[in-house]
């Protein structure tokens, strides 16, 4: 199958491109370095040391035979876009091309117009490109579980069946995203599903959980293939921001009670969901939705789960609660449903101790790039504008970050 | 109450600025005259000859001794912005600056892409420069009733509460707005209630039906006060066009078989709710939904009451039924509630026949400025790209218009 995988220098764009190929799809990348300068602009490093791209890839074709094509070059250029789509007549868009990071988009009224201008333009601009040259091919669009918010009712996939004054319908499930990044999903939802209902066109929004791993069997072949590694406040995700700071010693930062309850799934997982989607792909005018996560964990339980790996590890790993920089429920209701992608044969990879030991060993392998500055939050959801300099950083002190074991609250 | 009033220049926000004026609030107007330049653009113009916006305002201050000040520039900038809300200290914004034709966002991805970005932005810069300069402020927000679609199930203002597993909560109503315009709006919609929790912002989200009328008690006081009449088929409303096409002698042309139901308003409705919504504020961290319209009818209704009207002035009326340009439902189920308005004491001009009359006699008295091309629609949602310069409309005999009578069918 012709796939071209938008975003694909990514953490988890780089970890499906090599698997679709690997599974002897015809892969492209179209990808214009965004992610590399927010880590200049933030002042930050992926743990890992990745190479570029253009490396990268001649190493994969070296390792494996494959070859991925590569275009460079931004969503948000029709122009770009649609060349790409006329020249590489794709069966599947796989878009992670979006800034993806909910604090990233908290910073200021920068970030947050930055935010939602580029994914909703560059969303629109595949969408038009998809109905202008490639009408037939299957959109598969990452979303977010951050779309629900936290509802007191079960969260389904996409839709809900209500029954309403003795009528009944189904209806989009209603949105209450909690940072102008989840917003920006939100937008290209609906924008997707109008038009998928006026041109035609197929698509599914993967809805997907917090990801956390960093390694597949592609990226294992060869150093120069390592994915990113990201564990700073601003792009990092929880998991892998707790392994790194259990393996050196540092408090696990949760915020709040940590009772905050989301969707998880290891990239691995991540990589065979896409394929899967591509497999199966939605009906002309089907605006399908699946919600791409394997278990619910809160927060807290996350960090009790590092904190026993660990032990075993022999490697004491305190439990700090520190003030919520979201305005977020810190105790909720949450019963998401996940059952789609398991139906068309997920077979998941669950949590276990021996991935949070292995997340750890890379934290310790790795473990002189760390900077510790850039693991406290620095975006506060509750102010208009947040500098995020590593300057200007709070530090544990300031925040009043003490080393209280969880097993003290 | 100090009153600044965003996009005062067009069709509503004019006659909501004389209105707040006359009521002794302290009004200012801001606006950068975009919508005078969409006429340029599409080549057409308002019915009535509408005066230069600074003439305006210097006769409403001689006729009735009240200044409105006016700040001339764009939302989207958010210096200018900023320093209005700095400079003016509004108590209460009243945001009509968007973009506000659905066939406008459909003409092609330059049009959607900017009535997308352009609303989106406008929005989140007011979101950003209350909450950095007037926390305190009353956001009152023109949404559509569009927003919704056509469930099968009763629209309610803003929320739902649903049962779902043996659970409750009250939910977003869920939208399925039908244009990339009305999609911005549901984009605002989410963004505004989003802020209002994270920010503590107030606003009212004002979900308004199609509007009709041209004629208020402010604008009759001077010719040079007069209102916009638009009546193509790009930012013509439905039943203003009507009127015209009635008074002249053309065919009505309803869209499909014009079962398509909306909730409608008179003009004079339109600026005493935003009186009501300021006058009522929404609670600090309250995102409060009324649906602003009065009546509801389905478009066939309204030919019919227009064919009624002329035949009472002798004029011969003839409604025709063409193809739908839009993609909707064109029999549905419709039923909105609207009484939140109500209860806090709208009296509505409800539709008759005497407006009727008076709007067809509009038309006549200004028949000379009339250009019948534009009345047509120049803009299919199924296509991405729309030509709708004058010259590339259809011609009545394109699209098999044949002056078939409503009654025929």
């Amino acid at each position: 199958m012709r796939i071209v995988v938008l975003g694909g220098d990514g953490y988890c764009g780089w970890a499906t491109a090599l698997y679709l190929s690997r599974k002897k799809h015809t892969v492209s990348i179209v990808d214009n370095y965004a992610r590399r300068q927010w880590d200049h602009e933030l002042g930050v490093e992926t743990l890992t040391p990745i190479r570029p791209l253009k490396e990268r890839l001649r190493i994969w074709g070296d390792v494996t035979g494959h070859h991925i094509d590569l275009f460079v070059g931004d969503v948000t250029d029709y122009d770009f876009l649609s060349s790409v789509v006329k020249s590489f007549e794709p069966e599947a868009v796989v878009h992670f091309a979006e800034q993806r990071a909910a604090p990233y988009s908290m910073i200021d009224r920068n970030h947050a117009v930055f935010t939602q201008v580029n994914n909703v333009v560059g969303t629109l601009n595949v969408l038009f490109a998809l109905r202008e040259f490639q009408p037939d091919c299957h959109l598969i669009k990452l979303g977010t579980m951050g779309e629900y918010g936290t509802p007191n009712i079960d969260i389904e996939e996409g839709y809900i069946a209500v029954e309403h004054n003795g009528r009944k319908d189904v209806l989009p499930y209603p949105k209450q995203p909690g940072s102008f990044y989840h917003l920006s999903k939100v937008h290209d939802s609906h924008n997707i599903m109008f038009t998928c209902k006026v041109w035609n066109l197929r698509a599914t929004d993967l809805n997907q959980g917090v990801v956390y791993g960093t390694m597949t069997e592609e990226v294992a072949l060869h150093e120069a293939l390592i994915n990113r590694f990201d564990y700073d406040a601003v792009f990092g995700t929880v998991l892998n921001r707790f392994c790194i700071q259990g393996a050196i010693g540092m408090p696990l930062t949760v915020y709040g009670k940590g009772g905050q309850t989301r969707g998880f799934l290891d990239i691995r997982d991540t990589v065979r969901c896409i394929e899967i989607a591509c497999l199966n792909p939605a009906a002309k005018g089907e605006f399908r939705v699946f919600n791409q996560f394997t278990e619910q964990f809160s927060i807290l339980d996350l960090a009790l789960l590092v904190q026993t790996a660990g032990s075993e590890m022999g490697l004491p790993v305190e439990v700090d609660h520190i003030p919520d920089p979201r305005v977020e429920a810190e105790q909720h209701y949450y019963n998401a449903k996940h059952s789609k992608l398991i139906e068309l044969g997920l077979q998941p990879h669950l949590l276990s101790e021996s991935l949070l030991d292995s997340l750890m060993n890379v934290a310790l392998k790795y473990q002189d790039r760390i900077d510790t500055s850039c693991m406290l939050p620095s975006v506060d959801w509750r102010q208009a504008r947040n500098s995020c300099q590593s300057h200007a950083r709070l530090s544990f002190a300031d925040i009043g970050v003490s080393g209280k074991s969880a097993e003290a609250q």
